[in-house]
């Protein structure tokens, strides 16, 4: 709880209008978009530029107040729930697209800008930025950064750490740094750039950073291909890559999923097949033509029972909406979705989607599986609801068996929702206690007083991840 | 000085005939490819497995014995100079390529294998791996992986860091930690894995690293265009990428350097230019035709006095190595080269050369300037002799005006050499007090007996980078 006279200290950094305390507020930033996870700030600042950020976190680290920086609150790892109260620190006057540099081709940006808004400010010059985090219409950039947001185009292009060039970081003792720039190469010292990529907001607080843009492909073509088992369209991918053939987009998606995102979004998708993958290539009209027809031959001669493709980009722009509409369709059949995203070596998703659905029929809860298949970055769903406490245990020792199953394939607890307080309890699955141990060193260098984003990454206990916080 | 005592412990972990301390050997580790620094080891250690490594730092930390990490010491930055004495650790055994997947477009090796040889085990399966500094032929992976090597192709395809997946690392604790995997998107935790590229042997040590590839480029085109000036040729640079054409190749060289390279490769240059550009294109077929058509009239468009296309590959090949020799042919021309690397972003780059021009004349030096011109990475090479103490001082003070000036311009003291023990003192310029506190922190963090490496990146004090160092 704030006191009066420490909130009129913030009143007067950013002004009185930019510090809410009201229950209502409170209440719409007690959680983001993970189901499960809620606690009251004790206020919610507003800074109106990079210098305000500074002297707020100068003072809050001095009164050690926990900061926990937000943008849309899109994450799905409780990335911003304010677990220990404090100020929820807002991005939404830094919002400022400051520079796009065509001869370098780079992007400088405020956190606070819509990701969707700078993907389109960028595209009309001819360039483009690839991550696209199926939130991308909500999320902001800065949302991205500290997440280190994947998205549809991973496989091809990377995530946004790929994009990441140069960053204004104000750190917790309140000073301002600046790493990187406008350079293709820079080795001046460690890496503190992409250090601070999906550090979930618990280093320090990002007022700026500089994007790398490529040219905008020349063209684009969508293919969706149709299985009856899920093994098939498991070994279409591996016979793409193993030809060489990097698609641009390479979603999977199970019956079970199909049938919902029919279902929401009407747009005839094929309801009878067991297993769809929808694949796209972009790039130079020939290559992608010559690329497409590849593709096509290598889905039909791996049991593809139909393949088509997109008529025109209205029709496959309708398909990627679909697809990245899954968890909202889905979250509309249960009172509580939990999406996850343990990823595997691309090897192994037909092991890991046949271990999903092993462990979901043990544990008897209902898991559909859609996701990024080309880069093995995975969604496994449960639908369930967080009142049956019965089931709500069950849930989690099924997750916690997929986590190892991951985990034992090569893989990784979170491909690209981040650690958050979700995954805290498992992050030793994935690094072991000396990697969690030299992860927390940093953090302690950093912020040895703990305010920034505190209970996050690191798990204070054994704390079970489907645990109302209250 | 170790004890006779103290080489029997290391000797009973890695065996007797892998503990070297004769002069001979000691002076051979003595000195890296870096001019004007030198320091005797206490001794040459060789572990022959990770295990091994890890019971070497575990002992020498216990102990406070620095040490020295070393693939084929081909940096230029004083990076594995053995400043504080202590044991210089040689990965002559960890020289196995462990695996090449090619379902997961992955190759993992051990830090000895040399860089070359890397290359062609994987172009030998059709798959790519681009990083390419210009000392590939002698130097070793793990080297490249604790400089962040960069290269001739960077532009395109980026450095070392954009392919390095996972590590094995022991902790100068003696423990050892796995980071990432065969894993397009792995968000548990910070980036542990882009914190050790590039972070110089002053954290841990590398015991294992697992790279992407990418499919090999179907085919590639070389150009060379000449011009009466420098501006004509960075004209031609910015227009290039302006026209939405990412080259995987864009090197500049300026008359001096085409004259001493002519000398010394014998290939026909074009010594009557007052600046060449190298280009080249890879990819599909068509698009590198497309392209170079393209790049062919932009440089006649700016100005270019002749382009010509190499006939055949071995005609590239020998324009590529010729360009790769630049710093052996300089060599030869003084008793002292050095050779710098300052950085900045592409569209400075007729600035820049303009200023290390105008700082040479001032000072009275002779600075011959190539690089990679389309990522902005420019390599002014002094050439002096560092036994005239004055001319030292003048060349020391115009290295100090260039490093000033890049950072000026947007960009950075070192774009692919690293700091090391040379631009340790130029740290600061880069990144401000505050950041190379930041940075600090993090040495503190992981190696707080400063064991690993010690010397390097952070400067003790004022020391000038041309100082000599016995």
């Amino acid at each position: 709880m704030l006191a009066k006279n420490e909130l009129e200290v913030l009143a007067a950094i950013v002004g009185k209008e930019n510090v809410e305390t009201s229950q209502a507020s409170k209440l719409v930033y007690s959680f983001d978009a993970t189901p499960q996870f809620q606690a009251m700030p004790d206020a919610i600042v507003s800074p109106r530029t990079p210098a305000e950020v500074s002297q707020v976190v100068k003072w809050c680290n001095e009164q050690e107040i926990p900061i926990v920086p937000r943008g849309s609150g899109t994450n799905l790892s409780a990335g911003t729930t304010p677990l220990q109260g404090g100020v929820v620190l807002l991005m939404k006057h830094l919002d400022k697209i400051l520079e796009i540099d065509e001869e370098n081709l780079t992007v400088t940006t405020q956190p606070g800008v819509n990701t969707l808004e700078l993907m389109e400010a960028v595209e009309a010059k001819g360039l483009f930025y690839p991550p696209d985090p199926s939130s991308m219409k909500i999320s902001q950039i800065g949302g991205n950064i500290n997440e280190n947001s994947g998205g549809l185009r991973g496989l091809k292009y990377g995530v946004t750490r790929d994009y990441v060039m140069g960053l204004e970081i104000v750190l917790p003792n309140g000073e301002t740094i600046r790493t990187g720039g406008k350079l293709a190469k820079d080795v001046a010292g460690y890496d503190l750039t992409r250090l601070f990529v999906g550090s979930e907001g618990t280093l320090g607080i990002i007022t700026e950073a500089t994007l790398k843009l490529i040219p905008m492909p020349e063209t684009k073509k969508t293919v969706l291909a149709l299985y009856e088992d899920m093994d098939a369209a498991a070994r279409t991918v591996s016979k793409i890559i193993a030809s060489k053939i990097i698609p641009a987009t390479l979603e999977f998606l199970d019956q079970p999923t199909i049938k919902v995102v029919e279902d929401f979004s009407n747009i005839g998708l094929p309801t009878h097949a067991k297993a769809v993958l929808l694949i796209e290539q972009d790039g130079d009209a020939a290559v992608v033509e010559k690329d497409i027809a590849k593709i096509v031959s290598i889905c039909e001669d791996n049991q593809a029972i139909e393949v088509s493709m997109a008529a025109s980009e209205i029709e496959a722009e309708a398909l990627r909406s679909a697809r990245r509409s899954a968890l909202s369709a889905l979250a509309r059949l249960k009172p509580t979705t939990i999406l996850e995203d343990a990823t595997v070596p691309r090897s192994e998703i037909a092991n890991m989607v046949e271990a999903i659905n092993r462990i979901a029929e043990k544990h008897q809860v209902e898991i559909c599986t859609f996701g990024h298949a080309g880069d093995g970055n995975l969604h496994p769903t449960c639908l369930t609801d967080a009142r049956d406490k019965e089931e709500m245990e069950r849930v989690e020792q099924a997750f916690e068996e997929i986590f190892t199953t991951a985990v034992a394939l090569g893989g990784t607890i979170t491909g690209e929702h981040g650690v958050g307080a979700m995954k805290a309890p498992y992050l030793h699955l994935k690094l072991g206690d000396a990697g969690v141990g030299a992860m927390q060193s940093i953090k302690q260098a950093f912020d040895p007083k703990n305010i920034m984003n505190p209970g996050k990454m690191f798990a204070n206990e054994n704390r079970k991840r489907v645990v109302v916080k209250q």
